[in-house]
Protein backbone atom coordinates (compact mmCIF):
# COMPACT_ATOMS: atom_id res chain seq x y z
CA UNK A 1 0.00 0.00 0.00
CA UNK A 2 1.53 3.37 -1.19
CA UNK A 3 0.72 6.45 0.04
CA UNK A 4 0.29 9.62 -1.92
CA UNK A 5 1.27 12.83 -1.01
CA UNK A 6 0.08 16.51 -1.71
CA UNK A 7 3.12 19.27 -1.14
CA UNK A 8 2.54 22.65 -1.93
CA UNK A 9 4.95 24.79 -2.85
CA UNK A 10 6.00 28.34 -1.09
CA UNK A 11 4.58 31.25 -2.37
CA UNK A 12 6.42 33.15 -5.91
CA UNK A 13 6.05 37.06 -6.32
CA UNK A 14 4.16 38.38 -9.36
CA UNK A 15 4.04 36.61 -12.58
CA UNK A 16 4.50 38.70 -15.73
CA UNK A 17 4.77 37.99 -19.18
CA UNK A 18 8.17 36.33 -20.74
CA UNK A 19 8.77 34.78 -16.84
CA UNK A 20 10.21 31.11 -17.09
CA UNK A 21 7.32 29.11 -15.33
CA UNK A 22 10.44 26.41 -14.73
CA UNK A 23 13.03 28.99 -13.16
CA UNK A 24 9.99 29.82 -11.00
CA UNK A 25 9.01 26.58 -10.22
CA UNK A 26 12.85 25.61 -9.68
CA UNK A 27 12.98 28.57 -7.14
CA UNK A 28 10.00 27.71 -5.17
CA UNK A 29 11.67 23.84 -4.82
CA UNK A 30 15.02 25.23 -3.40
CA UNK A 31 12.71 27.51 -1.25
CA UNK A 32 11.10 24.11 -0.04
CA UNK A 33 13.89 22.44 0.44
CA UNK A 34 12.34 19.57 -2.21
CA UNK A 35 13.93 18.20 -5.42
CA UNK A 36 11.82 17.15 -8.20
CA UNK A 37 11.77 12.90 -8.32
CA UNK A 38 11.48 10.75 -11.24
CA UNK A 39 7.55 9.95 -11.36
CA UNK A 40 6.68 13.42 -9.69
CA UNK A 41 3.39 15.27 -10.85
CA UNK A 42 3.95 18.78 -10.69
CA UNK A 43 0.70 20.89 -10.62
CA UNK A 44 0.47 24.70 -12.34
CA UNK A 45 -2.92 26.72 -11.57
CA UNK A 46 -4.01 28.16 -15.09
CA UNK A 47 -3.49 32.20 -14.27
CA UNK A 48 0.57 31.90 -14.06
CA UNK A 49 0.68 29.75 -17.26
CA UNK A 50 -1.79 32.39 -18.64
CA UNK A 51 0.32 35.37 -16.86
CA UNK A 52 3.75 34.31 -18.58
CA UNK A 53 2.34 33.64 -22.02
CA UNK A 54 1.08 36.91 -22.46
CA UNK A 55 -3.08 36.05 -21.98
CA UNK A 56 -3.74 38.98 -20.30
CA UNK A 57 -6.00 41.45 -22.40
CA UNK A 58 -6.95 45.21 -21.23
CA UNK A 59 -10.80 45.24 -19.70
CA UNK A 60 -12.92 48.66 -18.56
CA UNK A 61 -15.07 46.70 -16.36
CA UNK A 62 -18.46 46.98 -18.19
CA UNK A 63 -20.82 44.37 -19.05
CA UNK A 64 -20.01 44.99 -23.00
CA UNK A 65 -16.74 44.96 -22.21
CA UNK A 66 -17.14 41.68 -20.67
CA UNK A 67 -19.38 39.89 -23.28
CA UNK A 68 -16.94 40.96 -25.63
CA UNK A 69 -13.73 38.90 -24.36
CA UNK A 70 -16.54 36.01 -23.39
CA UNK A 71 -17.60 35.64 -27.34
CA UNK A 72 -14.02 36.03 -28.43
CA UNK A 73 -13.01 33.13 -26.67
CA UNK A 74 -16.25 30.71 -27.16
CA UNK A 75 -17.44 28.51 -29.76
CA UNK A 76 -21.00 29.56 -28.07
CA UNK A 77 -22.80 30.26 -25.05
CA UNK A 78 -24.84 27.55 -23.30
CA UNK A 79 -26.92 29.35 -20.93
CA UNK A 80 -27.32 32.75 -19.44
CA UNK A 81 -27.99 34.00 -16.18
CA UNK A 82 -27.61 37.21 -14.82
CA UNK A 83 -24.54 38.17 -15.23
CA UNK A 84 -23.43 34.56 -15.89
CA UNK A 85 -22.54 33.02 -19.11
CA UNK A 86 -21.82 29.17 -19.30
CA UNK A 87 -19.62 28.65 -22.57
CA UNK A 88 -18.61 26.39 -24.16
CA UNK A 89 -14.85 27.65 -24.87
CA UNK A 90 -12.51 27.48 -28.26
CA UNK A 91 -10.57 24.08 -26.08
CA UNK A 92 -13.94 22.55 -26.05
CA UNK A 93 -14.46 23.36 -22.05
CA UNK A 94 -17.85 23.83 -20.54
CA UNK A 95 -17.48 26.23 -17.47
CA UNK A 96 -18.24 30.27 -16.43
CA UNK A 97 -18.05 33.35 -18.61
CA UNK A 98 -14.98 31.15 -20.72
CA UNK A 99 -12.78 30.57 -17.91
CA UNK A 100 -11.89 34.57 -17.75
CA UNK A 101 -10.33 35.82 -14.63
CA UNK A 102 -11.86 39.10 -14.37
CA UNK A 103 -11.67 40.03 -10.81
CA UNK A 104 -8.20 39.71 -8.75
CA UNK A 105 -6.62 40.53 -11.64
CA UNK A 106 -4.30 44.30 -12.16
CA UNK A 107 -6.25 47.43 -12.67
CA UNK A 108 -7.91 47.57 -15.49
CA UNK A 109 -7.50 43.43 -17.13
CA UNK A 110 -8.39 40.13 -17.39
CA UNK A 111 -6.68 37.31 -17.34
CA UNK A 112 -7.85 34.48 -20.42
CA UNK A 113 -6.71 31.02 -20.43
CA UNK A 114 -3.97 29.77 -21.67
CA UNK A 115 -4.74 29.23 -25.96
CA UNK A 116 -3.30 25.27 -25.76
CA UNK A 117 -2.78 24.32 -22.17
CA UNK A 118 -1.73 20.71 -23.58
CA UNK A 119 0.91 22.37 -25.35
CA UNK A 120 1.88 24.61 -22.01
CA UNK A 121 2.36 21.26 -19.73
CA UNK A 122 4.00 19.62 -22.34
CA UNK A 123 6.44 22.48 -22.57
CA UNK A 124 6.75 22.82 -18.87
CA UNK A 125 7.86 18.89 -18.62
CA UNK A 126 10.39 19.65 -21.27
CA UNK A 127 12.08 22.12 -19.34
CA UNK A 128 11.93 19.84 -16.44
CA UNK A 129 13.75 17.08 -18.16
CA UNK A 130 16.30 19.44 -20.11
CA UNK A 131 17.03 21.08 -16.97
CA UNK A 132 16.84 18.35 -14.29
CA UNK A 133 17.18 15.26 -16.27
CA UNK A 134 13.96 13.85 -14.48
CA UNK A 135 10.93 12.85 -16.10
CA UNK A 136 7.59 14.20 -14.93
CA UNK A 137 3.84 14.50 -14.90
CA UNK A 138 2.62 17.99 -15.38
CA UNK A 139 -1.45 19.25 -15.29
CA UNK A 140 -2.08 22.97 -15.64
CA UNK A 141 -5.37 22.90 -13.17
CA UNK A 142 -8.64 25.70 -13.42
CA UNK A 143 -11.32 26.38 -11.30
CA UNK A 144 -14.71 25.02 -12.68
CA UNK A 145 -18.38 25.11 -11.10
CA UNK A 146 -20.76 22.23 -12.12
CA UNK A 147 -23.72 20.99 -12.84
CA UNK A 148 -26.12 19.22 -9.93
CA UNK A 149 -23.87 19.88 -6.92
CA UNK A 150 -23.18 23.51 -5.10
CA UNK A 151 -20.00 24.45 -5.54
CA UNK A 152 -16.17 24.71 -7.55
CA UNK A 153 -13.62 22.13 -7.75
CA UNK A 154 -10.23 22.31 -9.47
CA UNK A 155 -9.92 20.27 -12.30
CA UNK A 156 -7.13 19.68 -15.48
CA UNK A 157 -7.00 21.78 -18.65
CA UNK A 158 -3.67 20.80 -19.44
CA UNK A 159 -1.82 17.22 -19.42
CA UNK A 160 1.54 16.04 -20.09
CA UNK A 161 3.09 12.83 -19.30
CA UNK A 162 -0.54 11.88 -17.53
CA UNK A 163 -2.66 9.15 -18.88
CA UNK A 164 -5.86 11.98 -17.91
CA UNK A 165 -8.44 8.99 -18.05
CA UNK A 166 -7.08 5.17 -17.00
CA UNK A 167 -9.30 2.51 -16.55
CA UNK A 168 -8.55 1.92 -12.94
CA UNK A 169 -10.32 -1.40 -12.20
CA UNK A 170 -10.25 -3.78 -15.01
CA UNK A 171 -13.14 -4.48 -16.94
CA UNK A 172 -13.61 -8.02 -16.39
CA UNK A 173 -16.71 -8.52 -14.51
CA UNK A 174 -16.57 -12.00 -13.14
CA UNK A 175 -20.27 -12.46 -12.94
CA UNK A 176 -21.39 -11.99 -16.56
CA UNK A 177 -23.53 -8.97 -15.93
CA UNK A 178 -23.48 -5.17 -17.27
CA UNK A 179 -20.24 -3.72 -16.86
CA UNK A 180 -19.77 -0.42 -14.39
CA UNK A 181 -18.22 2.36 -15.66
CA UNK A 182 -14.19 2.25 -14.91
CA UNK A 183 -12.91 4.84 -17.33
CA UNK A 184 -11.36 7.11 -14.30
CA UNK A 185 -10.55 10.76 -14.99
CA UNK A 186 -7.77 11.01 -12.64
CA UNK A 187 -5.98 14.29 -14.27
CA UNK A 188 -9.44 15.58 -12.54
CA UNK A 189 -8.84 14.51 -9.81
CA UNK A 190 -5.42 14.84 -9.00
CA UNK A 191 -6.32 18.83 -9.92
CA UNK A 192 -8.87 18.43 -7.10
CA UNK A 193 -6.50 16.87 -4.62
CA UNK A 194 -4.00 19.93 -5.86
CA UNK A 195 -6.26 22.18 -4.56
CA UNK A 196 -6.51 21.20 -1.17
CA UNK A 197 -3.68 22.51 -0.88
CA UNK A 198 -2.95 25.10 -3.09
CA UNK A 199 -6.31 26.78 -2.00
CA UNK A 200 -5.13 27.81 1.65
CA UNK A 201 -1.79 28.76 0.43
CA UNK A 202 -1.82 32.35 -0.94
CA UNK A 203 0.23 32.90 -4.13
CA UNK A 204 1.30 29.63 -4.65
CA UNK A 205 0.79 28.04 -8.08
CA UNK A 206 2.82 24.80 -7.61
CA UNK A 207 2.09 22.04 -6.44
CA UNK A 208 3.71 18.37 -6.35
CA UNK A 209 2.23 15.24 -5.93
CA UNK A 210 4.52 12.33 -5.00
CA UNK A 211 3.85 8.80 -4.81
CA UNK A 212 1.27 7.72 -7.20
CA UNK A 213 1.00 4.47 -8.84
CA UNK A 214 3.46 4.12 -11.68
CA UNK A 215 0.72 2.69 -14.15
CA UNK A 216 -1.00 6.54 -14.17
CA UNK A 217 1.89 7.49 -15.89
CA UNK A 218 1.99 7.79 -19.96
CA UNK A 219 0.67 9.33 -22.75
CA UNK A 220 -2.53 11.21 -23.40
CA UNK A 221 -3.65 15.41 -23.57
CA UNK A 222 -6.64 17.11 -21.79
CA UNK A 223 -8.49 17.80 -25.35
CA UNK A 224 -8.10 14.02 -26.80
CA UNK A 225 -9.08 12.09 -23.81
CA UNK A 226 -11.05 14.09 -21.41
CA UNK A 227 -13.22 16.70 -23.52
CA UNK A 228 -16.65 14.69 -24.64
CA UNK A 229 -17.59 15.83 -27.87
CA UNK A 230 -21.33 17.51 -27.84
CA UNK A 231 -22.28 14.67 -30.08
CA UNK A 232 -21.34 12.12 -27.03
CA UNK A 233 -23.14 13.87 -24.58
CA UNK A 234 -26.72 14.31 -23.03
CA UNK A 235 -26.75 17.29 -21.47
CA UNK A 236 -25.89 20.48 -23.65
CA UNK B 1 2.83 25.18 4.13
CA UNK B 2 1.40 21.86 5.66
CA UNK B 3 1.30 18.38 3.52
CA UNK B 4 -1.90 16.08 2.97
CA UNK B 5 -1.22 12.83 3.07
CA UNK B 6 -3.28 10.04 1.27
CA UNK B 7 -3.16 6.75 3.26
CA UNK B 8 -5.02 4.03 1.82
CA UNK B 9 -5.59 1.15 4.69
CA UNK B 10 -5.20 -2.74 3.73
CA UNK B 11 -7.59 -4.44 2.77
CA UNK B 12 -10.57 -6.29 4.36
CA UNK B 13 -12.99 -9.51 3.66
CA UNK B 14 -15.73 -9.28 2.46
CA UNK B 15 -18.64 -7.25 4.19
CA UNK B 16 -21.75 -8.48 5.16
CA UNK B 17 -25.27 -7.50 6.82
CA UNK B 18 -24.67 -6.49 10.51
CA UNK B 19 -20.77 -6.52 10.16
CA UNK B 20 -19.98 -3.32 12.54
CA UNK B 21 -17.46 -1.05 10.00
CA UNK B 22 -15.60 0.40 12.35
CA UNK B 23 -14.63 -3.00 14.20
CA UNK B 24 -13.44 -3.34 10.13
CA UNK B 25 -11.77 0.20 10.21
CA UNK B 26 -9.98 -0.17 13.55
CA UNK B 27 -8.86 -3.96 12.47
CA UNK B 28 -7.47 -2.31 9.12
CA UNK B 29 -5.95 0.54 11.07
CA UNK B 30 -4.20 -2.03 13.15
CA UNK B 31 -2.34 -3.70 10.29
CA UNK B 32 -1.29 -1.01 8.67
CA UNK B 33 0.14 0.28 12.31
CA UNK B 34 -1.51 3.40 12.00
CA UNK B 35 -3.17 5.22 14.79
CA UNK B 36 -5.84 7.68 13.93
CA UNK B 37 -5.31 11.32 15.09
CA UNK B 38 -7.05 14.06 15.89
CA UNK B 39 -8.39 15.83 12.94
CA UNK B 40 -7.95 12.21 10.51
CA UNK B 41 -10.27 12.62 7.40
CA UNK B 42 -11.92 8.86 6.91
CA UNK B 43 -13.01 7.97 3.69
CA UNK B 44 -15.52 4.98 3.42
CA UNK B 45 -16.52 4.13 0.05
CA UNK B 46 -20.01 3.27 -0.34
CA UNK B 47 -20.57 -0.48 -1.31
CA UNK B 48 -19.40 -1.36 2.08
CA UNK B 49 -21.98 0.79 4.03
CA UNK B 50 -24.55 -0.74 1.46
CA UNK B 51 -23.59 -4.01 2.57
CA UNK B 52 -23.86 -3.46 6.29
CA UNK B 53 -26.94 -1.61 6.47
CA UNK B 54 -28.23 -4.34 4.28
CA UNK B 55 -28.96 -2.33 1.20
CA UNK B 56 -28.17 -5.70 -1.05
CA UNK B 57 -31.68 -6.41 -3.10
CA UNK B 58 -32.07 -9.44 -5.08
CA UNK B 59 -31.49 -9.08 -9.18
CA UNK B 60 -32.28 -11.59 -11.58
CA UNK B 61 -29.92 -10.15 -14.38
CA UNK B 62 -32.90 -8.66 -16.84
CA UNK B 63 -33.72 -5.18 -17.92
CA UNK B 64 -36.76 -5.23 -16.74
CA UNK B 65 -35.75 -6.22 -13.01
CA UNK B 66 -33.07 -3.67 -13.52
CA UNK B 67 -35.78 -0.67 -14.39
CA UNK B 68 -38.09 -1.84 -11.28
CA UNK B 69 -34.71 -0.90 -9.09
CA UNK B 70 -33.78 1.97 -10.58
CA UNK B 71 -37.66 3.62 -10.69
CA UNK B 72 -37.76 2.32 -7.35
CA UNK B 73 -34.38 4.12 -6.16
CA UNK B 74 -35.36 7.26 -8.30
CA UNK B 75 -37.76 10.75 -8.45
CA UNK B 76 -37.19 10.68 -12.04
CA UNK B 77 -35.35 9.56 -14.81
CA UNK B 78 -33.46 12.92 -17.00
CA UNK B 79 -32.09 11.17 -19.88
CA UNK B 80 -32.14 7.88 -21.11
CA UNK B 81 -29.48 6.17 -24.33
CA UNK B 82 -29.38 2.57 -24.48
CA UNK B 83 -29.23 0.71 -21.43
CA UNK B 84 -27.71 3.64 -19.13
CA UNK B 85 -30.67 5.82 -17.15
CA UNK B 86 -29.47 9.49 -15.57
CA UNK B 87 -31.16 9.56 -12.72
CA UNK B 88 -32.38 11.75 -9.61
CA UNK B 89 -32.60 9.70 -6.70
CA UNK B 90 -34.42 9.95 -3.98
CA UNK B 91 -31.54 11.83 -2.46
CA UNK B 92 -31.26 14.16 -4.56
CA UNK B 93 -27.70 13.47 -6.40
CA UNK B 94 -28.03 13.24 -10.41
CA UNK B 95 -25.89 9.60 -11.74
CA UNK B 96 -25.97 6.84 -13.41
CA UNK B 97 -29.00 4.06 -13.14
CA UNK B 98 -29.38 5.84 -9.42
CA UNK B 99 -26.37 4.72 -8.39
CA UNK B 100 -27.07 1.09 -8.17
CA UNK B 101 -24.11 -1.96 -8.60
CA UNK B 102 -25.94 -4.75 -10.91
CA UNK B 103 -22.11 -5.80 -11.20
CA UNK B 104 -19.12 -6.93 -9.35
CA UNK B 105 -21.40 -8.11 -6.49
CA UNK B 106 -22.68 -11.50 -5.31
CA UNK B 107 -24.76 -13.90 -7.87
CA UNK B 108 -28.15 -12.55 -8.29
CA UNK B 109 -28.24 -9.78 -6.35
CA UNK B 110 -27.66 -5.90 -6.71
CA UNK B 111 -26.09 -3.19 -4.41
CA UNK B 112 -28.13 -0.21 -3.40
CA UNK B 113 -26.71 3.31 -2.29
CA UNK B 114 -27.52 4.15 1.35
CA UNK B 115 -30.64 5.15 2.25
CA UNK B 116 -29.62 8.25 4.26
CA UNK B 117 -25.35 8.66 3.79
CA UNK B 118 -25.17 11.68 5.73
CA UNK B 119 -26.62 9.57 8.49
CA UNK B 120 -23.96 6.46 7.95
CA UNK B 121 -21.34 8.65 8.00
CA UNK B 122 -22.38 10.70 11.24
CA UNK B 123 -22.61 7.11 12.74
CA UNK B 124 -19.06 6.21 11.88
CA UNK B 125 -17.94 9.30 13.21
CA UNK B 126 -19.64 8.52 16.40
CA UNK B 127 -18.76 5.18 16.73
CA UNK B 128 -15.02 6.59 16.27
CA UNK B 129 -15.34 8.99 19.11
CA UNK B 130 -16.86 6.43 21.80
CA UNK B 131 -14.42 4.22 20.85
CA UNK B 132 -10.88 6.17 20.50
CA UNK B 133 -11.89 9.22 22.24
CA UNK B 134 -10.65 10.56 18.55
CA UNK B 135 -12.59 13.77 16.54
CA UNK B 136 -11.98 13.03 12.79
CA UNK B 137 -14.46 13.76 9.82
CA UNK B 138 -15.76 11.15 8.09
CA UNK B 139 -17.23 11.18 4.44
CA UNK B 140 -18.62 7.91 1.88
CA UNK B 141 -17.83 8.48 -1.71
CA UNK B 142 -19.24 7.14 -4.41
CA UNK B 143 -18.28 6.95 -8.15
CA UNK B 144 -20.12 8.93 -10.96
CA UNK B 145 -20.22 10.44 -14.35
CA UNK B 146 -20.09 14.06 -15.18
CA UNK B 147 -21.15 15.73 -18.01
CA UNK B 148 -19.04 17.57 -20.57
CA UNK B 149 -16.21 15.69 -19.25
CA UNK B 150 -15.00 12.12 -19.90
CA UNK B 151 -14.04 9.64 -17.12
CA UNK B 152 -16.27 8.97 -13.72
CA UNK B 153 -14.42 10.48 -10.10
CA UNK B 154 -15.61 9.77 -6.62
CA UNK B 155 -17.31 12.65 -5.25
CA UNK B 156 -19.40 12.47 -1.97
CA UNK B 157 -22.21 11.48 -0.69
CA UNK B 158 -22.51 11.37 2.70
CA UNK B 159 -20.80 13.69 5.35
CA UNK B 160 -20.31 14.36 8.84
CA UNK B 161 -17.33 16.53 10.17
CA UNK B 162 -16.38 18.41 7.31
CA UNK B 163 -17.49 21.52 6.06
CA UNK B 164 -18.37 19.90 2.76
CA UNK B 165 -18.39 23.39 0.51
CA UNK B 166 -15.84 25.70 2.28
CA UNK B 167 -14.74 29.28 1.32
CA UNK B 168 -11.32 28.37 0.51
CA UNK B 169 -9.99 32.02 -0.97
CA UNK B 170 -12.18 34.62 0.59
CA UNK B 171 -14.58 36.76 -1.01
CA UNK B 172 -13.11 40.47 -0.48
CA UNK B 173 -12.11 41.54 -4.54
CA UNK B 174 -9.27 44.56 -4.04
CA UNK B 175 -10.05 46.04 -6.89
CA UNK B 176 -13.76 46.40 -6.27
CA UNK B 177 -15.28 44.29 -9.50
CA UNK B 178 -16.68 40.73 -10.32
CA UNK B 179 -16.08 38.43 -7.41
CA UNK B 180 -15.21 34.95 -8.43
CA UNK B 181 -16.97 31.80 -7.32
CA UNK B 182 -15.08 31.10 -4.16
CA UNK B 183 -17.33 28.21 -2.53
CA UNK B 184 -15.08 25.11 -2.59
CA UNK B 185 -16.47 21.37 -2.43
CA UNK B 186 -13.69 20.35 -0.47
CA UNK B 187 -16.02 17.46 0.29
CA UNK B 188 -16.05 16.27 -3.77
CA UNK B 189 -12.00 17.45 -3.71
CA UNK B 190 -11.13 14.96 -0.86
CA UNK B 191 -13.45 12.03 -2.43
CA UNK B 192 -11.69 12.34 -5.57
CA UNK B 193 -8.50 12.36 -4.04
CA UNK B 194 -8.75 8.84 -2.55
CA UNK B 195 -9.45 7.32 -5.46
CA UNK B 196 -5.87 7.71 -6.33
CA UNK B 197 -4.97 5.84 -3.45
CA UNK B 198 -8.40 3.22 -3.58
CA UNK B 199 -8.64 2.77 -7.23
CA UNK B 200 -5.52 1.00 -7.43
CA UNK B 201 -6.03 -1.10 -3.85
CA UNK B 202 -8.66 -4.45 -4.21
CA UNK B 203 -10.31 -5.10 -1.48
CA UNK B 204 -9.74 -1.44 0.68
CA UNK B 205 -12.55 0.44 1.00
CA UNK B 206 -11.14 2.58 3.94
CA UNK B 207 -8.66 5.51 3.71
CA UNK B 208 -7.04 7.94 5.62
CA UNK B 209 -6.44 11.65 4.50
CA UNK B 210 -4.21 13.31 7.12
CA UNK B 211 -3.05 17.19 7.12
CA UNK B 212 -6.23 19.21 5.89
CA UNK B 213 -6.06 22.45 7.42
CA UNK B 214 -7.72 23.09 10.63
CA UNK B 215 -10.42 25.17 8.87
CA UNK B 216 -11.97 22.39 6.59
CA UNK B 217 -13.37 20.59 10.01
CA UNK B 218 -17.02 21.80 11.52
CA UNK B 219 -21.03 21.10 10.75
CA UNK B 220 -22.16 20.29 7.84
CA UNK B 221 -23.50 17.65 5.22
CA UNK B 222 -23.95 16.44 2.00
CA UNK B 223 -27.50 16.51 1.53
CA UNK B 224 -27.92 20.22 2.65
CA UNK B 225 -24.73 21.79 1.71
CA UNK B 226 -23.72 19.81 -1.71
CA UNK B 227 -26.52 18.96 -3.65
CA UNK B 228 -27.97 21.55 -5.60
CA UNK B 229 -32.00 22.07 -5.78
CA UNK B 230 -33.29 21.50 -9.15
CA UNK B 231 -34.39 24.84 -9.26
CA UNK B 232 -30.70 26.51 -8.84
CA UNK B 233 -29.79 24.50 -11.72
CA UNK B 234 -29.39 26.05 -15.43
CA UNK B 235 -29.06 22.00 -16.69
CA UNK B 236 -31.94 19.55 -15.84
Amino acid sequence: MREVRLIPLPAIGVVGEDDDLVDLLLGSLEVAGLRLEHRDLVIVTSKVVSKSEGRVVSFDGSERNKDELIERESRRVLRRRGPLRITETHHGFVNANAGIDLSNTAEGTAVLLPKDPDRSARRIRADIRRRRGIEVAVIVTDTFGRVWRNGVTDVAIGSAGLKPVLDLRGTSDATGRTLEVTEVAIADEVAGAANLVLGKAEGTPFAVIRGLDDSYFGEGSVSEDLIRPPSGDLFR
